[in-house]
């Protein structure tokens, strides 16, 4: 290990933000499973979903009391492969650790285990919970509430959720393959990032509350403006981006007969599926090998270098990552200097 | 009933497919169950799947030996939740029928189930299957392998198959949801209408082996374009579009242990949740017309006169035409009039 000067220790981050995540009020093992999946998240460069958040979201909604340190998270059955928890307004990342876990253990009893969960909060990226999945040779799905953000087709105005779909899938020497997908056409943080670097958008993310396209991050802000779901236009499938949202928000909120007044992203689901189940996991981990070289040695477009499957990008920047550390940009270091100052813990990063 | 003049009845057209069939060496069983899933797509308005591929796909297969009319599949379980099935070669619709109704068996025993098929031939529609599980109030799942003709991104040429993914949700008062979707920006049979009534495609649904954007179908088909991605390019989340087509590429045929050489569409997965395993059928399918009638609410666009959740318009279309008929091409209808010299059956229709 020899962490890049600029660079924060993920070792170390991990330990900053667990004794934070006490300092306000959780115990001590939740502080543990939400740092290290915050941590795993912008060791994976998923920039937008990891500690960033950390002051101004969860710290925060702790300390507003949207979030209750101490969940009772409850689960509710009716069949050995499925069941219902309730989050009692936990903190996300303990709410679908337990969740995941529940889906796991069906999955190991009888093959299959799907959990659908009400009254949770925000949890993240929704690919850390299906990549739980990967160490018990399992096949893993997450998906989440969104917040309303994206414009149904034929409407106008943020009236539908941005769902999340994750799958995470093992392979043997290859990366896992790891779709984590917001149903619009870009997620959220996309619109930020633009907004930040103080560019203009593409065609085709968002419109306006008039139905007109916008690409100016800041009348998208000032204006309401929502996201086009993937597929964007009726007739390049925005339908079909649509619904899967819908099937996402089923997923979640009917089927744990979540409130309607729940809180945003409270509802996600969770699925397990054990590979042996069908056939010996090592010869499936040999196949998906072989599906992720074949998709390599396609004929590649000009300049294209080198293709990915979904999952082996975020795996590269991971290897690097852990040892030369995360370059977080200057105002999240700054906003994690100003919480240690905050919440009187000792700033070690 | 008052089947409208042109129109073809239903029933007659159901009997005349399961005669046609039994004609080739189909057992009648299973005869009448191809029969009525073929004509129940048809009704529900998917004329690009239904009996107008009966004499040029299914009857041809089974005549030029593709396809062996009397399957003896098998099932590899090694969990309660989970089984891999072989198709034998057998009809597409009658070992999806089996595999769909084995996922359904064991969703009933222990909430899920999910059976991943090698070695079988095209379905038809996939809706049709997932759709299997909402008399038994269970949420149903059904993919298919679709062959190479989406163009993966950072690619040239068609390299990618045009998988479908389906999902049917029971509803109480309203029309459940069913979502049936290829993974590209728009299914085959899309192209093949463009092409047939003389029009343009947008731009935006396919490029040509030298990268570029293809509009006209004939140029398409001239030159072996390919079908893009769900979301098109990178920048409108084209990956995400391939991410699912390479989901349900490793389900069907990873899953399944396929070998490399099976034919086209050859593999499919299914899968059923029981829906009282998370909550009373009963109180879930309230729920469900709650979203649906939300969704039917929301802010119209103008110009727009009613908004549809996934199914909606395939239920209308399926009350009209059982009661009036079902409008077929003339084309079609020639076909089948030819078919029925060819087989030495009745014509009845």
């Amino acid at each position: 290990m020899a962490i890049k000067s600029g660079n924060i220790d993920p070792v170390k981050l991990t330990d900053f933000t667990t004794r934070s995540l006490i300092k306000v009020g959780i115990p001590e093992e939740d502080a543990r499973i939400t740092a290290k999946i915050l941590v795993a998240t912008d060791l994976r460069g998923i920039d937008s979903h990891g500690v960033p958040h950390l002051a101004n979201f969860y710290i925060k909604f702790v300390q507003d009391g949207r979030v209750n340190p101490k969940p009772d998270t409850k689960i509710f059955s009716n069949a050995p492969a499925t069941a219902v928890m309730d989050g009692d307004r936990g903190l996300g990342f303990v709410v679908g650790y337990r969740a995941m876990h529940e889906a796991i253990r069906r999955a190991k009893e009888v093959g299959a285990g799907f959990v659908s969960v009400r009254n949770s909060s925000h949890f993240g990226a929704g690919g850390n919970y299906a990549m739980m999945a990967l160490e018990h040779d399992m096949i893993g799905i997450s998906m989440t509430e969104g917040g309303k953000g994206m414009v149904a087709p034929g409407t106008v105005g943020r009236n539908t959720g941005i769902n999340v779909i994750s799958v995470a899938i093992p392979a043997g020497e290859e990366a896992p393959f790891v779709l984590d997908m917001a149903t619009t056409v870009v997620a959220n943080g996309k619109v930020e990032i633009t907004m930040r670097e103080g560019k203009m958008m593409p065609e085709g993310w968002a419109i306006g509350p008039d139905g007109k396209s916008i690409t100016d991050p800041k009348k998208y802000y000032e204006q309401g403006g929502a996201l086009l779901p993937l597929g964007g236009a009726p007739q390049t499938g925005g339908f079909k981006g649509f619904g899967l949202a819908i099937t996402a928000d089923i997923l979640c909120r009917v089927l744990s007969a979540a409130a309607a007044t729940d809180q945003m992203a409270g509802e996600h689901f969770f699925g397990a599926l054990r590979i042996d189940g069908f056939q010996p996991a090592l010869e499936f981990k040999k196949r998906m090998d072989e599906l992720v070289r074949a998709h390599r040695s396609l004929t590649k477009a000009p300049g294209v270098e080198r293709l990915y499957t979904p999952g082996e990008i975020e795996q590269e920047i991971e290897k690097r990552r852990k040892s030369e550390g995360i370059p977080l940009h200057p105002s999240v270091v700054a906003s994690l200097k100003q919480l240690a100052q905050e919440l009187g813990i000792e700033y070690n990063l």
